[in-house]
């Protein structure tokens, strides 16, 4: 384990890096590796899906869950009896996760098997969740997940309510042993390659939204508002 | 840590569901659960991407990584030199880990904040990862992984050569301790949210392809394969 006690910010208007540490240098693909700031706060922008992952009777656990984030935060949310928010809140001073997100943005190609790649953006985070009881930074958390995957929702919907809240759990994971992965470009193939008749390039990988579609129930009064509208 | 000696398959043209085990019922929305083979299967053949979750001195680590299935096994594969490679080799009787596929197909945006959610097909694979030190295996492991991505492209690139097969360790996780999970529908809002003034209903997602850039050094007389244009 690192020693992560140490600033995450230098002061107004600097964005330092996050300071690499054992887990977070790649054995491979150095050159790929980032602890820039303003990038992983981009890629994570990006996504409100995460991989998070954390250990149960000493086995690897891999769920597929929702996040937000708050600056230098990042929450994850479920219900109170869930696998790892019971974890976190049984565990003293907190749950050891990794939180993993993971852009593809193109097939790559090669000429050879070996130099087949994708092109890709993630981030990965290691770190120990612990539960969040403040009732505030638990609404501000709240409507931060929701607020990832639609901007300006949060506004448009009804908070929990006391029943819910208690059937909530939130999970606060620091952003600080933090590192970006990027692969862009096209193939690299050998040089003793470039004569083989394979076609060899890209194919970019498109993601979008269709056209929302209401709720059988919904007042036909009420239109697709504009946070929807600007997905 | 479950037995999990116990045949995949209970002959021929008979598709048997996996056995659930304690760790994949699911704690909660054990509705969505699905433990049938050829959904799962469906569900990891719709991808190419999977987020492998292993241990690391106590530790969870989650990376992003392809695989390839053939039949009921699932292989990964990377540098000799990568962690988790690495790992699996040093590891006897091999590496515990968690390999978890996820897609997303539409928000799901209720009147209630609580309620937002998303629709999705995640399968989620706990084992054990053994290296793969057969050189058949290994092939046909090989060319899974690239046929996962784009089916067939496995027949029109050069495979890997000595040297290269000397850099790559394949590691193997049998289907066996599987379960699928799925959310399909609408919202679920509360009886008493259904006058909210709050739009509500899916936005489904969209993923392609665009159009396959050649790299530069291409031959212009190499056409766009069928296999890419069958994408």
């Amino acid at each position: 384990m690192q020693d992560t006690a140490r600033p995450t910010s230098t002061g107004p208007g600097v964005a330092a890096p996050y300071t690499p540490t054992d887990r977070t240098v790649p054995t491979r693909a150095k050159e790929r590796a980032s602890y820039d700031r303003e990038l992983v706060h981009s890629i994570l922008d990006a996504a409100y899906l995460c991989h998070l992952g954390f250990v149960r009777d000493g086995a690897p656990v891999v769920l597929p869950t929702l996040f937000g984030r708050v600056g230098e935060r990042l929450y994850v949310h479920g219900s109170t009896g869930s696998r790892p928010l019971r974890n976190a809140r049984a565990a003293d001073p907190g749950l050891p996760v990794c939180l993993t997100v993971t852009h593809v943005d193109a097939l790559v190609l090669a000429r050879s098997a070996f130099h087949h790649s994708l092109n890709y953006r993630s981030v990965v985070v290691h770190g120990t969740a612990v539960t969040v009881t403040d009732p505030e930074e638990r609404r501000i958390a709240l409507d931060a997940i929701v607020d990832q995957a639609v901007p300006g929702r949060s506004r448009d919907a009804r908070p929990a309510n006391a029943k819910e809240l208690a059937a909530t759990a939130v999970i606060r994971l620091d952003l600080d042993e933090v590192s970006a992965k990027v692969r862009t470009g096209g193939p690299n193939d050998e040089p003793e390659d470039l004569a083989l008749p394979h076609w060899t390039g890209i194919v970019p990988l498109t993601r979008g939204y269709a056209q929302p579609v209401p709720a059988d129930d919904l007042d036909p009064a009420i239109g697709v508002p504009d946070y929807l509208r600007a997905l």
